[in-house]
């Protein structure tokens, strides 16, 4: 069997989480010690995880594998970020070396973080143990003059992904998150939202690593040149795309690196694993698996909204809302290692509360 | 001398934080691996823990005590409250046993948790080494017909905050965390908060921990006649309170809970420790503490923003921003609990991440 026809057969083996189970968690929670409700989205959070778990207790959300999957990108050439393109494997030795934000937060929560290179520029990394390397290509094409990738790279970069959620599965991992690495990786993104959400470009564009205002009207111009240039792999007819018309769009517009964290969803529902997306970038490829495999995105949770100006808009159109907002704009999975403590007070909220009558408290 | 005097002369050995310092932690966070600014109010975090820290490095915020301070209400007589009066108690009993919400939180943030008796009115609880019993009374009279407490008591109750802060400290912890159960207690928050901050009562009056709409009604009555009744103790001259004038509306409308809340809040001021501030009611002790003492405000970092609909008014007139949303309103300190790894990682970021030099980084 070629690549896409076994990604298209993986997808028919992914169950919608079973919201029917959420009566069940929330009658639990409410003979808890507490007013009812009292605990708001940590309630919501358990209620999702007992779902996501078909009614398996107690919860478990650890131990959780952080990936921070890095790439490059053609697009880069068109002047389109902050920073030069070398800086995405020079971030990659950095978080080898452990001196990183993402390295620091995954330290502090607790979480076994693994990078992934998944088609980075520069010259190869060298063996590490927290070094997953795969590249399908030193980076992807300029999407502003055609396509980012191949159909058939698009798809391996997909199985790849799946195939390191099995592996963290096996493993014994209960939780997985996605980040990220790639210069010029959120004009990429913001093509893939325009086209997978029908939004237009300059309501989401912004500022990335730290463009100024001139550069965000560039990036603006180059974003849309893109879809131009790719119309014919965006078009569909009827409601929505089919998972074939998804992958198109992938190909045409995303990177490796998030078609690897599409992968990594689309591995966790299969698998009935919950899986923390991280800011901008991270939601595109989160889009990218909701487009290819609706039924997926119930699995993914939203970690922290990030602070380019058009997320609010894109978490409104998916219909989910984040769990922290600290107007961080940083990636490489950073949101997702400070929700991951939500998510273990949830379990533990659910798992190890007094009940009103084990604690005799009137109810 | 007397509890009143040494309570002012302590006020005036509390210093300012030193904002002036925030430009040298912001120095060192431009020169870590990330674009600038891009770990949004995690910066923020690390300059205020260096500004309160005076400048010392690295940033210290473990071990964490968190204080859940228990005391009974007066005014519960009047049906305030969707819980009969015996609650407090009985969660106290809860929070021994380990079984209450804010112990499952506090194992899973690795917090050290001391729960105080500071004036229930149920029979004594039996010795147990996670409780302080240092009740003031039995409950505080109904602020609904006179005043709470004496300005004796009042003096008593903060100077009880005082010296736990200090053994704390004694002990070792770099922050603290204030959080309460006493059953009426948002009734007495909301009349402290017309009071100390000028705000109409149906604007920040909300259902507690239960109330349906009619409850509501009656609690805004019931705390407007608290205001009335004790309009002599509230009254001021000028543009603020005096110390004075701010006990005196502590004794007429506070707590015991509360008022040691705002002793311990007063006493990190004095020591020089961050202390985080949970929801409603304990923004009712920091909004004491604020009127006490202005210097000390500074020192409380409000951990999350609490469900009752006045809440984000109070915040928006004490120019604060609590670190949290996620829709809870149930106290204990559990705010503070979810918000501390917030803190901790702040202090990681700062303390442990590589710069773009020494990583090799473009920057």
């Amino acid at each position: 069997m070629d690549a896409i026809a076994s990604l298209y057969e993986m997808f028919a083996r992914i169950s919608p989480v079973d919201w029917a189970l959420s009566a069940t968690a929330q009658a639990h929670l409410d003979n808890l010690t507490k007013p009812l409700g009292s605990l708001g989205r940590l309630e919501e959070l358990a209620r999702r995880l007992y779902c996501i778990g078909e009614g398996r207790t107690p919860l478990e959300v650890v131990p959780m594998r952080m990936f921070t999957v890095a790439g490059d990108h053609g697009v880069a050439a068109e002047g389109v970020s902050a920073f030069p393109q070398e800086v995405t494997g020079q971030m990659v030795h950095n978080f080898l070396q452990g001196g990183a934000a993402i390295n620091v937060l995954c330290r502090e929560a607790g979480i076994d973080l693994v990078v992934v290179d998944a088609g980075c520029a520069c010259a190869p990394f060298p063996d590490n143990p927290g070094l997953i390397r795969c590249r399908r290509g030193q980076g992807t094409a300029n999407i502003a003059v055609g396509p980012a990738m191949s159909l058939d790279d698009a798809a391996k970069s997909l199985l790849l992904g799946i195939e390191l959620a099995e592996l963290a599965h096996k493993k014994g991992f209960h939780c997985l998150g996605i980040g990220e690495m790639g210069i010029a990786n959120s004009s990429s993104a913001t093509a893939l939202f325009a086209a997978l959400l029908d939004l237009k470009v300059p309501l989401i564009v912004g500022p990335g690593a730290g463009l100024k205002q001139e550069g965000v009207r560039h990036k603006t111009a180059i974003v849309e040149q893109a879809l131009e240039v790719n119309r014919q792999s965006l078009q569909y007819e009827g409601a929505q795309r089919s998972p074939e018309q998804a992958l198109q769009v992938l190909a045409a517009l995303g990177g490796f690196e998030i078609a690897t964290m599409a992968g990594i969803l689309l591995g966790a529902a299969r698998l009935g694993l919950p899986c923390l997306v991280d800011g901008f970038i991270a939601t595109s490829a989160f889009v990218v698996a909701r487009a290819l495999c609706p039924a997926a995105a119930d699995y993914g949770i939203l970690a922290h909204s990030s602070a380019e100006p058009g997320y609010a808009l894109i978490c409104k159109t998916v219909q989910q809302s984040p769990l922290l907002q600290l107007e961080m704009r940083l990636g490489e999975g950073t949101g997702c290692a400070l929700a991951s403590t939500l998510l273990r007070a949830a379990a533990a909220i659910y798992n190890d509360m007094a009940t009103f009558d084990a604690a005799g408290v009137s109810s």
